[in-house]
């Protein structure tokens, strides 16, 4: 059987170590040495970040091909990258396998990896394969460039700034309802909702210039608008006001929320894995973004404010409501 | 109970990002935001590696304690940047976790990891805390720094060039069988060889000496100095012969070996995770060496030849065999 046990641990290498330099300029060693070795753009803060998926709990082999899985491993970290305002350049990436697993379910686990790499400029430099008893894990580690006067943080935002996300909110986690509730292919608004919450794509160019454009803070929506919304108001000290009805949705939102019996604004607010950017900015500055890079897409959804009015949401009607920050927690109790 | 759903995520992330940061001079945001920021030494290469590590795979948690797994955990990362000749800089640690594992596990888990960390001055800048259905899983990505002219690769070597190691093989290895076996510590010869295994010490300051007194090629023996002789070899396309009484030996490890009933210099060929240094140089350079650094402690066990000749090992009777490169791996089917 063509298995693992068949290639073993250096076969593997070998296997999956093919097409991962996208970026040669900045690579002297890849994969195969104790260690990558790479060169550094002179005068650039250097960012490191990392996201662990484990089977079962980030996600299930039943509803993701291996190479979805692969392209989100990595997305979820360039994401991270972007909301920093940060350009990726190199990724470490650990993969536990059961002995069991197809060699071809690895190579296309790679390839998905190897797509969004490609896709990014981003160098596959190295990292670790080993055995798991059960259930798959992979962890990824991005590390990325920025000039110091670009990088952003979730502390700058400021009373008056602009609130503004960089596309629609909910669709990833509609399309995890609509996954794990399975039959999803004949409803007709599922099909990008899945596709949000399988491939997410990293809005790395967007970060970029929404850094050099002098964004407050930035965070990207991993957690639930709410939760990040909470993240920016604590490490920046402020309160955030937002607006339900600013909030940008897919028209095709409304479909799930029903099947589901939610409310489409839930699925934004407390939903998570959108990797859209949340941003703050001066009001101005906001003003001169639209007027001068119409191409961008951007959406207010609300302002800065003191802390002392806290989170909170402002619905249809007006009325102003505490915002919770819920979001996914690993180690919630169950409820 | 004070177990982590009680805690929740980031209640977890709080706890543990004390006490992180050794060297404040290069570290502008560390653990807390969507990337660490850190300032890159001017004209350095930067070094990057990972590892995972598995329960029921790496480690078995009724042998060790989550302190002496924090440390090794770190140990294994630092050990491959002093294999390149580098210096360690900061580490991105990745934990799935029970949910049911106690607070206490988790905080001792960290401190290992903190302890080794300051002890190298290394920072520890971000990671991932996510919950696994079953079994920890702990990857840690290190970043080292070096100078171009010191990298060593394992492809350096030449014939004529010195083989030499920075201490004792086969302790660790030893060590396993004896914590596999139980019931160990009523041995005097015991000790050592746990220890070796639990909390290996990575050769910093060794293998950046090395780099800079012109090692040609350099790696650290995880899998067994068999293994590592031949992937220099194959590295560099130049032969290895090894003299096998010249292979040092810690002094208790005959007593593990005449336990378990096997031979003392195959734990230190075919065992692994010595974490010692094995490193190729010029004669002249490796008297040098010798003569100029009398606390270093290298010794000489054998010499890079022909690639014709292979990777052979000489026994104490003056016999010449080829030398298999068994050591751990991961997918290899049971034999």
């Amino acid at each position: 059987m063509n298995d693992l046990s068949n290639l073993g641990e250096f076969g593997l290498i070998d296997l999956i170590k093919q097409d991962t330099i996208n970026d040669h300029s900045s690579v002297v060693v890849g994969i195969g040495d104790d260690a990558a070795v790479v060169l550094p753009t002179p005068r650039q803060l250097q960012l490191l970040t990392a996201d662990m998926l484990v089977e079962a709990i980030h996600f299930d082999l039943t509803t993701t091909t291996p190479w979805q899985l692969g392209y989100k491993a990595v997305a979820v970290n360039l994401s991270d990258i972007a909301a920093m305002g940060g350009a990726p350049r190199h990724a470490v990436v650990s993969v536990a396998l059961p002995r069991s697993i197809p060699v071809d379910f690895v190579v296309n686990l790679y390839k998905g990896m190897k797509e969004i790499c490609r896709e990014f400029g981003v160098n596959i430099v190295g990292g670790d394969t080993v055995s798991s008893p059960q259930g798959l894990v992979i962890n990824v580690t991005v590390t990325g460039e920025v000039e110091p006067a670009n990088v952003v943080l979730r502390s700058g935002a400021r009373p008056g700034d602009v609130v503004a996300v960089t596309g629609n909110l909910g669709s990833s986690a509609a399309g995890l309802d609509l996954l794990q509730a399975g039959e999803w292919e004949d409803d007709a608004f599922a099909w990008p909702l899945v596709t949000a919450h399988l491939t997410p794509r990293p809005q790395v160019k967007t970060g970029q210039l929404l850094a050099a454009l002098g964004a407050t803070s930035m965070d990207d929506v991993s957690d639930g608008l709410a939760s990040e919304a909470h993240e920016i108001a604590k490490a920046s000290q402020v309160g955030i006001k937002l607006y339900s009805d600013k909030i940008p949705l897919a028209p095709e939102l409304a479909g799930a929320a029903a099947k589901f019996n939610k409310q489409a604004i839930d699925y934004a607010l407390f939903g998570g894995e959108d990797f859209q950017l949340v941003f703050t900015m001066e009001q101005g500055k906001y003003e001169t973004l639209q007027a001068e890079h119409p191409e961008l897409r951007v959406i207010r959804v609300g302002e800065v404010v003191d802390a002392s009015e806290g989170v909170t949401l402002v619905d249809e009607t007006g009325q102003v409501k505490k915002l919770e920050p819920r979001g996914f927690n690993h180690f919630r109790q169950e409820e």
